[in-house]
């Protein structure tokens, strides 16, 4: 006999778990919502053409793949067998692959749908992904993504929307958060004012792990990609900005005196921090120059959510991308985006006890089973209750009191009602408080007033 | 260029599309919840030991393969490649696939979680499920099924809740149907009275497709299939049973005088219908005795749901089955449970037009975008309106007003608000109800107000 088993790196969810998690997806789907972004849904399943190339040579070995159906093996080119590459006949043995993430799928979906689409278009998408990283602690191979973004709109108030959105979602939750914002064009600007415009990815590659490594490694890492001395003195004189954010920006004002671009980033990151400023935000929004986040997709800000309490990766991040469909074809159509980490908010959530208790249940009563009659009579009156909208439950079998009893306490349920000959005689139920252990005989009009007010 | 498409038989969901079928999905989930059903979740991807051989040969063919990640031709069997059996190969190219169905999945997971589960477990499970079915109308390789069921129970109160619950999700669809019942039992009776025991499969076979071919082709069946002269007369008579549900179950108790399965059958049966006596149902609920449905699976009730007013297979199904966990090691656990089919409702509610309206708008007001300084003050009414739960957008650029007006009435936006430099001044909002045309000046109170009440 087989003892069965899920495939490394992915997750059945119980109940429990489950009812947590929609409660994440709920409150940031309503918060989408509130601010007019729409839901869309993209098939598990793309066309290994459209996922190729997307995430670096990396991201492609790590895309799941799917074996063409039926008799693949004739269809393969002659001779691909015997050459023995994985890498090269993965591609012949399999049109089809999962999505790895929801951005390339929403790329391909605003081109292939773009003529029933009204722009700006702010969409929302809630789905799994799957990659086939290594998995560990926190990565899991299948796990989900939530993500807006307007596409079709080169104003910065969208911006301000998308982390008017993160404030909100995080003030639902109850998770105290910091927002760290930059500007792809400020970090543009430094790699032009030190004079090593095309080493660009090198320089935020390595100041992006300042947080991590501290400034002496940066500075060696810098050094190693070719960096001169000169460049990295200048470098440090940028990097040790400090104050308030508009203090910060306006010494970048100053270094940027003879960058276009750097300047252009400086003025975008301080139209938003105006804007911020008239919203009561809850959420501390600081501008981290440091930050670079998958730079070479993003071509304008870069947002990154830190969890204050409990230490994680980042629980959420996005930016902006002036070519997103660039690649289907579809040129200048400018978007911006935030996503979600729903797996890390659990871990958060969970660990700092911050889940709703209320999220445990879903029944509120259960009638006890004592026998054929009362089970009749019982099941009316669950009816009733149902009617009102109150979750019900009457015990399917006549089993031992404490087996039913115990069955409540583990599901949770709030209430249990026992109805024996007695109280069908009178017409009465008496209601068990499963936290307080009191019960108490009451008509059902009374069951339904005490559930609907507690 | 590539022009980006999705695989064959899989689907891209528009947000107005998306929004439908969230409502069907909720609306299932609501009641779902209301009998104290509560949410699981199972990965994509199951070990392909879990899913070979659980839905017949035809079923594996079907399954999608996941090709194993990193040098998988070097873990291949020596000679595996030149033997040239893609099904053979398959399953050594590919430990994963993707599920088929939310049964075996939910049977694996049963047996792999028993210990944290308190039964009678009484779940449910809205999920995609995948298959490699040649695509053609109405039949996807992606696909949702919404899936309660009970298990550890014998009762069959439980057989009687399935039943309220799908009687429920109908009503509130506001979908009429008909619900056909029968029992494995019944059917087992049948072959046996006749005389045709080790035929079973083959009778129910062909009975059902009695509404399809009509009755000489079913008997031309069942000769095929070497059923005597005298077996087919004697199952006429069963066939041709009619009348109310109960007058059908006082003839085949006389029927099945000398089969102990048969009678249990109609027992089981008669306990439902009873028990049905005592509610009110919208749904008619009949007994078809050539209801047979998937029968090597199931063991007792057979259920089965029909749109009445628009031709597309079943809505819904299900049935008990007294051994799903005994593939997986676990024995003597019956199970009972119904699977809607979201696709086909959605096939159904559309065409005959039974979408709520409401469903078509998330955002309830937009304000138009006349500039900066609107823009701005325009930013502080849209965060009011928020506060009050009022889903609002602004239009993010100073576009033409035409432009403006055409966005919000494509994305079936109720009221748009135009606040220029008089407005401003007045401190008032022009409010423009975009369904009748009609267009008032008020304070935010009333736009808040009007949005509310409307």
């Amino acid at each position: 006999m087989q003892k069965p088993s899920i495939p490394k790196g992915t997750r059945d969810f119980l109940p429990a778990e489950t009812a947590k998690r929609n409660y994440i997806f709920q409150t940031i789907k309503d918060v989408f919502e509130l601010f007019g972004y729409v839901p869309i849904e993209t098939p598990a399943m793309e066309n290994m053409s459209t996922l190729l190339g997307k995430y670096g040579e990396e991201g492609d070995k790590l895309l799941f793949k799917i074996l063409n159906s039926g008799d693949y093996l004739e269809r393969l080119p002659k001779g691909s067998l015997q050459e023995g590459d994985s890498n090269k006949l993965a591609v012949q043995l399999c049109e089809k692959g999962l999505r790895y993430d929801l951005t390339v799928p929403f790329a391909r979906f605003i081109v292939q749908n773009k003529n029933d689409i009204s722009f700006p278009f702010k969409r929302y998408q809630i789905q799994p992904v799957w990659r086939a990283d290594k998995p560990q602690k926190g990565r899991y191979r299948e796990f989900y993504q939530c993500d807006a973004d307007v596409i079709g709109s080169y104003s910065l108030i969208n911006e301000v929307e998308l982390l008017q959105i993160i404030d909100e979602v995080f003030r639902r939750l109850g998770m105290d958060v910091t927002v760290k914002l930059n500007n792809r064009k400020i970090l543009a600007g430094l790699s032009e004012i030190i004079g090593e415009k095309d080493k660009l990815t090198d320089i935020t590659v390595a100041i992006d792990k300042l947080d991590k490594i501290g400034i002496n490694k940066v500075n060696d890492e810098l050094r190693n990609k070719g960096i001169g001395e000169q460049s990295i003195k200048q470098l440090q004189g940028f990097i040790k900005l400090n104050g308030s954010n508009f203090v910060k920006l306006d010494n970048l004002k100053v270094f940027f005196k003879t960058s276009d671009i750097g300047l252009q980033g400086v003025d975008e990151a301080e139209y938003i921090f105006k804007y911020l400023k008239t919203i009561s935000f809850k959420t501390d929004v600081f501008l981290d120059l440091s930050l670079a986040r998958g730079l070479d997709y993003y071509t304008g800000s870069i947002i990154e959510v830190q969890a204050d309490d409990f230490e994680i990766g980042s629980v959420c991040g996005g930016g902006r991308y002036d070519d997103l469909t660039g690649i289907f074809g579809l040129e200048g159509v400018s978007g911006v985006g935030i996503s979600f980490g729903a797996d890390r908010i659990y871990d958060v959530l969970y660990n700092l006890e911050l889940f709703p208790v209320e999220l445990s249940s879903v029944t509120k009563i259960m009638f006890v089973n004592f026998g054929s009659n009362e089970e009749q009579y019982c099941f009316s009156l669950a009816n009733k209750l149902r009617d009102k909208g109150i979750s019900t439950e009457i015990y399917p079998e006549p089993a031992k009191l404490k087996k039913q009893m115990s069955y409540a306490n583990k599901k949770g349920i709030e209430y249990v009602a026992l109805v024996g000959e007695n109280e069908m005689k009178n017409n009465k139920v008496t209601l068990k408080d499963m936290l307080s252990g009191e019960q108490e005989e009451m008509k059902l009009e009374g069951v339904i007033n005490r559930i609907k007010n507690s």
